[in-house]
């Protein structure tokens, strides 16, 4: 009886205690900030990850503070359900644990959990998760075809992941196996990370253009995401942005279902053009276009509203009066451009390779910045 | 058979996979640095931590890593013996388990790592540590003096921690309660934290100085050291500085046993005059003693070998030419310091109160810092 | 004929390209920063300074430009009368010449430009500046007393220029000579630097006050004031604040004469107290207060309204929770102090030495600071 | 002669108080650097800015000290013949007077001091520069062209400044002009500014490439360096880059005059391949290459040995592990790359496009990273 007060009493002390712990991380401006597209949400999403209920380093709650440190819309706790190095210390049957410890942690803010598992095989098929699953527990699946099967019967998106890890693949390279092939005819895998952790890859991005699939980029944090990706130097996690008609679960999940993805690794932006353009277009603004005084030489003000500073090359007939035919437009700043347009023009349109975009392999999409209402 | 090769890869790669992750942490020069004294090592041991085993957000290896980019000596994860939130998910009922997954991840390392707990209890006698101990599974005691006497009877240290905390001290203000005077008079208690996480207590530290304590400094961390201490805004973690006869466990015991120790809190240093002036004495060096030409006015250059931003103010007759009587000498770095003393001198000695150093309440010591061998 | 019209041609267009230049400079948040005190303008003055009019390395233009980025309120440029070591270039004989191109300059800004002179003599009497004279010309008189005594029939306000420059006091030690007490006896010097370019003088401060001369602290730059006083690492020049009854050149001066000033150097504030006192309360403000919930321990935001960073040391029977005796409130920032009442209190004195402050030397006023309506 | 001691003392305590002022500059690590290349020095050479002895604002010592800490080899002062607003204060009738200061000012110093020469017109010719002149005074001819014929009788190099410059241009467009052609077609020009202080000009490229003109770059500061061009905030001044046989006047004469020669402004290096390629290969050096264990991808490791960023597009076969084909190599940083090269490869040669060298407008040079000695 005395014990249990005792206990009681530490409980809610601890806890307090815990709590008054200063956090000095707010002071960090390391927001990831995506426009919306006309039609579509862009949400900031990173679904793949793992926490000590896998072979993860930390408690949920971290996964859950990192997210909102770097303005997250949406995660998935993807732990490993055949690899559980900590079972010694964490033998919970529930493959579900993980997630619902998110859920309690995230239920004051403005960030959504998606349950999600990592089917982890040898290759193949290798490591593929699934997300939007309905129980962890009933993926626990032998068969590496019928695990797909299962996520689909829940109703899961699935995605290859890491399809160039070295591990598996000595070469670097990805290519399709035969279960892959299997796995994409019979409609059981939906995507592919053409980004995961500190890689990108080409051949990635081929099979997913290829074949139909969702291009995804994911941390697959196991340590830090701090440490991992050089956040206090300037870093950022990979992410995928997934241009939802809501911004809810069932949202992105339909975005994802219709290949609606934009990878962000580094500064790159990976995806198809459909959405690339539009997300391109509502990320550089044209604020200001006036013409110097007593010439023909129109001053331009770009704002990029995005957390990917923009490398872009010139294609139009136009020459710069302070650039070569390279633009680099910062990150969240504005840019002037001095644009010889040897007429004083009332509209113009710039047309720009965006090197810094990627919609195939080795080639970059193009955009036309258009300015209007010129100031002569 | 089929399903162990399969999952027999899995854990090889995984684990290799996890292990490639980039770490851009060590570039922060963020280790802390304190030299020797005479006699004796300065060892930078964080006493005070927790991990998913009790309230903490993290795997021991966080603790580990943590530990080695802050450039400590040893380190003790003291989970709470009686409070374990996590006990749904980690029922393992052996209390050492932390500290073993400590063990092995700090193998290849020079960071010692000291088997602790922490004993948690209502006010009287509140939060105590309990470090080298034998088997943390035998505290397991439910009266709140017997459980010393079984950290005594395994030879342990034990502290008192954040006698100071608000959760047990609405005021904020150490005072000790009969339980803590017996406790302290059976010699079951041996230290006090003066420090706490961002916590600092005059009156702790009164009450160390007046019952012969060893003054102590942790960092209590729950979630992350760089969140919690804004470590890449240039924060650190508190430590007890143990001025140890040998740099092993053995001696870090022996020099807290003998109240050896000098905390390191932001910039200060708090602690016993005979460990705070020896400690003062390496840490500033007079690197050059020079007269400016055709003058009397003695330039020095001292150089801070510590993590620590001294702040001296000047108890000599001397005035200095650039300065007021208040010298700032930056953590790190060499500072120059111009003299006016009148007559050129052979050797000089300068005499400071050393205001970031504390040696009772509101109260610090002085050192004399002697140039020897002036250039003329 | 021809060449006219070339020429004049070359005069527009040449001028209009230096003006394009861009000038990155105003990136840089260096712009000074004290508050006004009741009844008083705080006049930031940089009263000490050179061109290539005497031996100086610029021309007027950067002076003034250099003062509006440091948000000064006024300057003097004080070209050498009798030290002219660019007169085979500059052989003007208008001693009011570089006067002038600064009035022209500072046209259309915020700043006041005020005539003086340096009157440059070996010792003694030294260096002095005259300012607020009526012309520089007259100022060329042989004989070092005589030469005050124009100033004063211009009636200029008088300063003795780094008294404790070595060149002329090897010992770097300012001391009265028979001249200087006359000089003061006869009311012909008004004031003192007592910090001058890289050096502040004890003595100098103690001559101050022993002699009622105004307390002055002046730049006396030569070159750049970027490069001498490493503005971009984050240094600042030293000026004069004049506490004005009206922000005018004739407020400057009324307050100059009646030793209305303090001395700005690095983060020290050098003045007599009924200056000193009401601008340190000017200067910190308690933004908030309150008590933390369920505890006796205050909470109070401060705010350094200035460019200083204040260190004060405890005065009060109050202890800290997160500091020591010694707080550092940072130069325009808000930094929390919490506060051990014991008892819940209504309202709070709070006692400190300002350390960073000098009234005399070796010596530091006390401020009280009071919160009032504090949340329970 | 009582007066002439005390100026006399005055002169050389009032230098002397000059030379003490602390010049925080030097903590800049602000050098430009690049490397020679086979058979020449490459000289870092600004040739053309202005003193107050045109329409500058500084002293030539300013300039000198300016150059000092940007690692220049050669500078030219070169003040406008005709253009003389500072004339009332500063009638010095030798044109040569700016150099002969700026040659006194160096005499200990690595630094060449190249005699030079604005020569100021409307359009055409517009501004000119005449280097390497032999006496500046010799220079003021009232015609255009007979002008350019007393520079070469005294062996100058000659170029023609900012041809782009909106106010004798205001399209910003370079287009030759009848007497452009005729002292190009008489030998009378030799050069042409691509780059001047802000701008750049695709046009003026074409106009050196297609008449075998000297590519020139200038800063033609007026202010001062560090604000113009934002070098605390990372910025440089434009130079040109001269590839030299000897490291002299005479040697950057002959480099000039024979179009050896590359600017370089912001991160662009612009110039004629058979300069631009072998700089680039001496600018970027693998410096590591060995296969990741048990795989086929080969990381090599490239140190920048410039100033310049360098932005390399992939033109081979293989594709990267963590890299799309645009690669970023900063500015004195060792850069990884992990080169997917399927088999394992003895020695691998990699094509680029140097996206940040130009060799004609629009138009980017090709080069061959060759990594041999691969370890496997």
């Amino acid at each position: 009886m005395h014990k249990l007060t005792t206990l009681l009493l530490c409980i809610i002390s601890t806890t307090a205690f815990a709590q008054t712990q200063e956090d000095h991380s707010h002071k960090l401006a390391r927001s990831l900030k995506f426009p919306n597209v006309p039609g579509y949400k862009v949400m900031k999403c990173d679904l793949h990850m793992h926490t000590v209920f896998s072979d993860g380093s930390v408690w949920p709650d971290i996964r859950v503070a990192e997210a909102l440190m770097d303005g997250l819309d949406a995660i998935s706790l993807t732990e490993h359900l055949e690899y559980q190095p900590h079972k010694a210390d964490i033998p919970h049957p529930d493959r579900n644990r993980s997630y619902e410890l998110a859920i309690k942690e995230a239920k004051d803010h403005n960030l959504l959990i998606i349950r999600g598992s990592e089917i982890t095989r040898k290759m193949p098929p290798g490591h593929n998760n699934a997300i939007f699953i309905e129980d962890a527990n009933k993926m626990l699946v032998d068969d590496s075809v019928a695990v797909f099967r299962e996520a689909k019967r829940q109703k899961a998106f699935t995605f290859w992941n890491h399809p160039m890890w070295m591990a598996q693949r000595p070469d670097g390279i990805s290519t399709l196996t035969p279960m892959h092939k299997l796995l994409i005819k019979e409609k059981l895998l939906d995507g592919i990370e053409v980004v995961n952790d500190g890689s990108y890859s080409d051949e990635a991005l081929q099979i997913a253009l290829d074949n139909n699939l969702t291009i995804m980029g994911t941390s697959d944090v196991h340590k830090l995401i701090d440490w991992t990706f050089g956040v206090p130097q300037g870093g950022h996690r990979p992410i995928t942005l997934v241009f939802a008609k809501e911004p809810t679960i069932e949202g992105i999940k339909e975005g994802l279902e219709n290949r609606r993805t934009v990878a962000f690794f580094k500064d790159l932006l990976i995806g198809r053009d459909e959405y690339l353009i539009p997300l391109i277009k509502e990320s550089l603004k044209i604020t200001s276009a006036k013409y110097l005084p007593k010439t023909s030489v129109l001053e331009l003000e770009i704002e990029n509203l995005t957390s990917a500073t923009f490398t872009l090359q010139n294609r139009s007939k136009y020459t710069f009066a302070e650039n070569s035919d390279i633009i680099t437009l910062k990150a969240g700043e504005k840019t002037k451009l001095q644009v010889k347009t040897k007429d004083k023009l009332s509209s113009i349109d710039l047309n720009f390779e965006v090197l810094n975009a990627i919609h195939s392999p080795n080639s970059h999409p193009a955009v036309t910045l258009q300015a209007t209402s010129i100031t002569q």
